[in-house]
């Protein structure tokens, strides 16, 4: 890489930076003076708990709801993965997800799982979604955005159909529940995220992919819903028995933290990566011209995401030449795409195999600022000439 | 508390401070130029990967292992219900676990389970073990050391007759797989952990007893041993499947940063907390003499435990009143003291009810130094002057 050139990161759906100021909220229970074991039965201790209580109160806050709705988890796919305990008792239950989903979602082996059709801009088809609930459907997975996408799916109209179901449900005396979840890993930066407005009884966070420390994340658990949730480890019966193990409590404030700040400063945030996101958009359709092309639905996509092909080149090759020179992106979820599979979120969308091949998913933070731009697009230039040298 | 008395901490056991050092090492992937999700396409995150890797072996190698050897799980809980997915495919599969472990392994749900005996010292008996072992017994489980106790357990006589059993396996085709696991989320700082030398199939390490960040923890797992875990959660498939979620970098680097620091240290350190024992018991006797009695095997015992008895006390009160002059001490492993549980370990040493009501675990780290024994010893003299008031 060229030394002068600063990294520029344009792969925040993979993880983010964290805050300085939640690092220094942290230090206290890492090299601090509150370093205690939370279940340890001393005061010094129990203002530890107190903290690690009004930690999750805080975080809580940013999404609607309240400490004790929340399972604090080691990272969000512990939380996907505990979200999908709630079927664990119910027999013949059935599962409907999206085709977006993060492996995380995916990969949890349940029996009777199907997948919920979306249209070319990368939006569950509702009357699909109706269409394949059964008596026995228990549980509804769906991302709030679609993370190779950020294609904003319309949650509050699944919640919707959910809270009909149900009713037929109670008129029918079908005693099986039906739970709506949302991985919120994705999009809480800039999107408004709320539990209650969403209609959500189970949703997922993610402190790595929201500026908080890795290693921790969160699910919401509806109050009064009835959801039995089964632990995935046994031990001490910390968070209500559903992770054992001592508090990370570190995390948990840092995590609140960062959560706390994102919500202040969103509409902040809106506005400067909305204008980097046009910027930087106008700045390639001039470059580039009609070798690219943006997919998603523009009108539903995320401000902080620009999911773009580049027709006939290779994305594994340009991402080679941007890193050289300081731009990092990539080609879709860290986790597929590191094992060298095909976005299935691309294929749902209707992409061509040549056209997933040069598929590159840009995400920003409020991190980017227009002044990188010249930069990313020198990149841009560069990686393409590279790529038609061979 | 009187504002001018230090905290001294007696409670290591239930959790250490994290080295300034380590949290030096870890800033770069917190807040720093190397945050990236390591699992990303980009060179910047493929030496993230690398140093994460590196980090695995420097942890590994403290305990005689390789990297690719152990599995960063989030907590030593997860660890140990981690290593007990061993037994997960085994049909009848039989697990001897010892008196005094930690929750984490004794609420596993496992079919077969028993407890091995222990003498009065606490000290598991071998000749109860061999009785106890049948053609299906597939897991033994005994920590390194009793948590409550801070005895050490005689792991490679155990890992002898788990030879033995195996050799006699061979001789009868009987297929059934026998495995020793071992917790040593207790010890590392002053006992040097050695899987080679305890014979260990599988063992877990405690990051937060460790003077490293709380979140993490690890498991080893014996190489070319036909050793098949079960992931507890599933995605991405970090750590080879067995622990999906973007790797805690910044922790398993603060974590591998202080096991070396503790293993490099570690004579020195034994050292020190044997003369701030030592003194700290003469103290006692001195201002206590026979209102107190020290239990467990003197000559088995980790230097950096101390569980003594104040006979006709109440260990919870005493707590009460050491706190309010700034010397913390616990009444056992926090996670089963917190739940207002006997402890187990206490109970199967043979202690009556009365003493266990009396009972103090203190444990100590490199931070104790012996002038704060004066601190400590005025502390307990007033908390026994307020018990006695009452």
């Amino acid at each position: 890489m060229d030394k002068k050139s600063k990294i520029i990161n344009l792969d925040s759906g993979a993880g983010t930076r964290l805050l300085p100021e939640s690092l220094e909220a942290m230090l206290p229970y890492l090299t601090g003076e509150k370093y205690f074991n939370p279940s340890a039965p001393y005061i010094q201790a129990l203002d530890v708990q107190r903290d690690y209580e009004d930690a999750k109160n805080c975080l809580a806050h940013t999404i609607g709801a309240r400490g004790d709705n929340l399972v604090i988890t080691s990272s969000a796919t512990e939380a996907n993965n505990l979200a999908f305990t709630a079927i664990n008792n119910l027999t013949d239950a059935e599962v409907l997800i999206s085709p977006f989903e993060h492996p995380s979602i995916r990969e949890i082996p349940v029996k009777n799982k199907k997948i919920i059709k979306a249209d070319l801009n990368g939006i569950i088809n509702l009357q699909d979604l109706k269409n394949q609930i059964t008596p026995n459907t228990a549980l509804i997975s769906v991302g709030i955005v679609a993370s190779d996408l950020g294609t904003i799916q319309p949650l509050s109209e699944i919640a919707e159909i959910v809270r009909e179901e149900r009713q037929n449900r109670l008129k029918n005396n079908n005693p099986m529940p039906i739970l709506l979840h949302s991985d919120a890993s994705q999009g809480f930066e800039v999107l408004e995220v709320n539990v209650a407005r969403f209609g959500v009884d189970l949703m997922t966070l993610n402190s790595g992919k929201m500026h908080g420390p890795k290693g921790v994340g969160a699910l919401f658990v509806k109050p009064a819903s009835g959801i039995k949730l089964s632990p995935l480890v046994f031990g001490g019966g910390q968070e209500k028995g559903l992770k054992s193990g001592t508090e990370n409590v570190a995390g948990a404030i840092g995590f609140a933290n960062s959560a706390e700040y994102l919500a202040r400063h969103r509409k902040k945030h809106f506005k400067n990566i909305t204008t980097f996101k046009t910027n930087l958009k106008n700045n390639l359709k001039e470059a580039f011209g009609d070798k690219i092309s943006f997919v998603g639905s523009e009108k539903k996509q995320l401000v902080n995401f620009l999911p773009v092909v580049f027709k006939g080149y290779d994305a594994e090759r340009l991402i080679f030449t941007l890193e050289n020179h300081g731009v990092l992106a990539s080609t879709g979820s860290a986790c597929a795409a590191n094992k060298g599979q095909k976005s299935e979120s691309l294929q749902a969308i209707g992409l061509t195999d040549k056209e997933i091949n040069g598929s590159l998913r840009l995400s920003f933070s409020f991190e980017n600022t227009p002044d990188q731009i010249p930069q990313v697009i020198e990149a841009f230039k560069q990686a393409v000439v590279d790529s038609n040298k061979n």
